[in-house]
């Protein structure tokens, strides 16, 4: 048994996502040896503190890839579709967080509490970390598809700025602070559009407003964002002919992704005992006592690793359908954290083998 | 044939919903004769101005009502239910937009692009307004309804601060204010919770956030707006068995409710067509191009009459179904404006009479 401990490439060190990965790395029980910083050549030289250390990020460049046990990659999908094979090539594991291969044959789509097994079907040596907004409601989602079966997913979406990286961020704060002066804005048509300006990455403004739009156009009115939750459910949870719409709006919210989850079973359900059995699943927080204000909300799960789950009502029409509402962060279990979980299972195999 | 016209009362002509009535009594076409304007007594003296003309308002008693053709009434539920019996007593019909009277078989539920017809079965007196949630999606629904034969709803709605009155909006603003100087804000487990203080009548912090609750506790878990949306579609409807789920959420935007809707229906439905048949439907506008970000924001669409359709997707796994996103200004179309419509029915019965 080897003890030398593998070595990680964080590939985007320097983004959102990245930002947050340095710190689960920092906090999580350590199983790494070397942790190298890749990114752009634009941030080259920057030092960036994990574990404590600083650590200079490197250029993406094969070479950063030369003794490297684990890849994880957290940059624009036509990145990852450049580089995870040349990572790949070069014996590393790659756990892409790109939309590039999620939908790849030969790659699995991994969410550790629902399909960690798949993670060693690997052809390509990479493997798909889901969309944020599917991993935002499939802990909990998967949990009650193991005891009743599921069959059809309406999916409403409350997702926040920062699934739209820093730049989402930084919009949504730069407009909440141009509409807080006036307490007249909102009431009038395109008001609150003339007072924020600039829009960012967003199509609609952002402060005082939802947008109904999420990443970009597909067939038939679908947004990509949309196609996403459909497709990778599905083949998460290994159902290919699973029943599933989703409509993915905007909030102003920073950080943590909200669905409201219709959810159809191929048996009849029972809402406390969903609520226990929610409650005894890994990853999964149940917070549901609305007689005492208790709900998840993203300005309290925000900064934490469960998926929260409340609002968990049977349906009064149809004994086979739960109404929730699931509260993730987008930027740790919607992104650093379910690839940090899966590089994770990863090391055990390296320290065990 | 009488050329009287007759005599409006407006009952909580002081409050949010209120102040949008006296707008839109001054802006449609005149159908009134004299409007009295009511209020409680700690109101009474104070003048508003309608029609261009300043009124004192006069305290809620029951000779308010002597010579009234028609009141509105908008007011809690505790107080339509003593004082619209007082004013259809003396002679008046009542609109009354509270939740008093709107499941009693004896009081017609009334949308006039859905159910006008509905107006002359009064055996009280009292014809109810619906809730401002199901009058933001039922003319668009009720369009489709009419195409297709509607079997089930699901609902997720992004609800406005002024829903919960102008102690909501103040709210709302007072939050706005406070979390807009700390661009950290939204990044830690309750941070805007300390940071906002006052939550006013929501049950968490509705800046940077959203909030999976309006209304009281009902059985099972239910909300008694989520129950409104449902028992009030099929009222309207006059669907009594039609399946329905509702998740209701607040969200911060000032005014105008937003919901995202998947409908389906007894037969197979079409996306264009169903485009082409909400644009030529009274009361409904349809925005949907994507392509060029055009979809309705509560942002554009406040302070506007018809409910705005979006997002119109045929469901890729059930040619039954639609998911649509809709946007109707829960002051104007939600709450006044519907109210005006049905007394203008009362109006021209008058007239006619």
């Amino acid at each position: 048994m080897s003890t030398r401990l593998p070595t990680l490439a964080v590939v985007g060190a320097t983004g959102a996502v990245g930002t947050v990965m340095l710190d689960i790395l920092s906090t999580r029980e350590n199983v790494w040896g070397e942790i190298r910083l890749v990114a752009s050549p634009r941030s080259a030289g920057k030092l960036l503190t994990v574990r404590g250390e600083e650590v200079a990020v490197q250029a993406l460049a094969p070479e950063v890839f030369d003794g490297v046990d684990v890849a994880m990659f957290d940059v624009p999908d036509e990145v990852s579709k450049e580089w995870a094979p040349v990572a790949a090539a070069r014996g590393a594991v790659v756990v892409d967080n790109s939309g590039a291969f999620r939908m790849d044959d030969d790659v699995p789509l991994v969410v550790p509490e629902v399909n960690a097994e798949q993670v060693r079907n690997r052809p390509r040596g990479i493997i798909s970390n889901p969309n944020c907004t599917t991993l935002s409601m499939i802990v909990a989602v998967g949990a009650l598809h193991r005891a009743y079966g599921l069959t059809e997913l309406v999916v409403s979406s409350y997702q926040a700025a920062s699934g739209a990286g820093q730049q989402g961020i930084d919009t949504l704060y730069d407009q909440i602070a141009k509409v807080a002066a006036d307490r007249t804005l909102g009431t009038r048509a395109g008001d609150v559009r003339a007072a924020v300006g600039e829009l960012g990455p967003f199509p609609a403004p952002l402060a005082l407003n939802v947008v109904p739009w999420a990443g970009s156009l597909k067939d038939d009115g679908w947004s990509s964002e949309e196609l996403k939750v459909r497709n990778e459910s599905r083949k998460i949870l290994g159902l290919p002919d699973l029943r599933v719409s989703a409509t993915c709006v905007r909030v102003p919210v920073v950080t943590t992704h909200s669905l409201a989850v219709h959810a159809t079973f191929s048996t009849e359900v029972d809402a406390d005992e969903a609520r226990r059995l929610l409650a005894s699943s890994p990853g999964v927080v149940v917070q549901d006592d609305p007689a005492n204000a208790e709900f998840p909300t993203p300005a309290d799960v925000v900064g934490t690793d469960p998926t929260w789950v409340g609002r968990i009502r049977r349906s009064l029409d149809d004994p086979r359908s739960l109404d929730l509402f699931l509260c993730g962060d987008n930027l740790r279990k919607g992104a650093a954290l379910n690839t940090a979980q899966i590089a994770e299972l990863l090391a055990a195999e390296f320290t065990a083998g």
